[in-house]
């Protein structure tokens, strides 16, 4: 499976997603397109996946957060991390979107895991263990906003100084009540 | 041309982008095909002229502006009535939303317009004539995380009242510095 989700990322930052081939996905992972295709029946699940095994790494990240630093600036600096590095492979990303989309239109129940585990992250970086109803709508509205950022940066090429800046700017008026400094 | 885009804007909100058919648009606005091709080389072109023609509409209604009214207030009713409006019909949102994304990886100039000028009426709409570099950062995320809100309600289906809120939550939070109460 690793395989698989490996081989799809690496076509997918290459090529896109219009032009990533299943049977070339299935060679270069080493399996049958029967296998690959019982798997994920279509490059929407395929990227679907994708995208949540790189949210499960973030949450490796987030276990060793520190549990004293300030939870907007520890929400920041993962959020930039994991922006730097969509940006590095924007065919990549936008595979990943457009899919994970298109699987919410098909009401896949995968496709709102990927929402609901990412929020839940947030909350989990930020030390939230018992999130009131207000963080849980600051998580989502974090969430949402970035969600904004990084569409227009693939979208509209904006430079890398003011995506930073945009996501600086909106955790800290976003998340002030999650501030302890 | 109004009858192309009224048309098109038919069409879309009944079948989608997938299932409009220039042939059809052009049926129905009563131009020949090759005309409409002339206009619209495709159906991208075609919806991201749509979504311009909205923003147009949005525009005189801002004309008619309270200019006592608390900035955040005007920002926060424009908003949720464009949301109201979009969320009406999805499809045709949809539709406008990923023709303007391709017209901008395509690098239209059309598609950079459409950004510019709605980062521009909102800050007309907050009243601010001689916007600073720091007003322009605040247009431009409260664009940004409405774009994120309305692509998690039109794919998540959020309930209205859940967007309605966290739209009026977000303009209080990013834009508390324009507030005037």
């Amino acid at each position: 499976m690793q395989r698989i989700l490996r081989a799809a990322a690496r076509q997918g930052a290459a090529n896109g997603l219009e032009r990533v081939q299943m049977h070339e996905v299935a060679k270069e992972s080493g399996v049958a397109i029967a296998t690959l295709y019982r798997y994920f029946p279509s490059k929407m699940h395929l990227f679907t996946a994708v995208m949540q095994s790189q949210i499960q790494r973030m949450e490796s990240a987030v276990a060793d957060v520190d549990p004293t630093a300030d939870p907007v600036a520890t929400v920041t600096e993962l959020l930039l991390n994991a922006t730097r590095q969509m940006l590095k492979t924007p065919l990549l990303t936008h595979a990943m979107m457009v899919s994970n989309n298109a699987a919410l239109h098909a009401t896949h129940a995968d496709a709102n895991l990927t929402h609901a585990s990412f929020s839940a992250l947030l909350l989990r970086a930020a030390g939230l263990s018992d999130p009131s109803p207000r963080d849980e709508q600051l998580g989502r509205l974090i969430e949402q906003s970035w969600y904004g950022v990084i569409t227009a940066a693939l979208n509209q090429r904006n430079p890398i100084e003011q995506v930073e800046d945009d996501i600086r700017v909106s955790c800290e008026l976003l998340l002030a009540a999650w501030s302890r400094s």
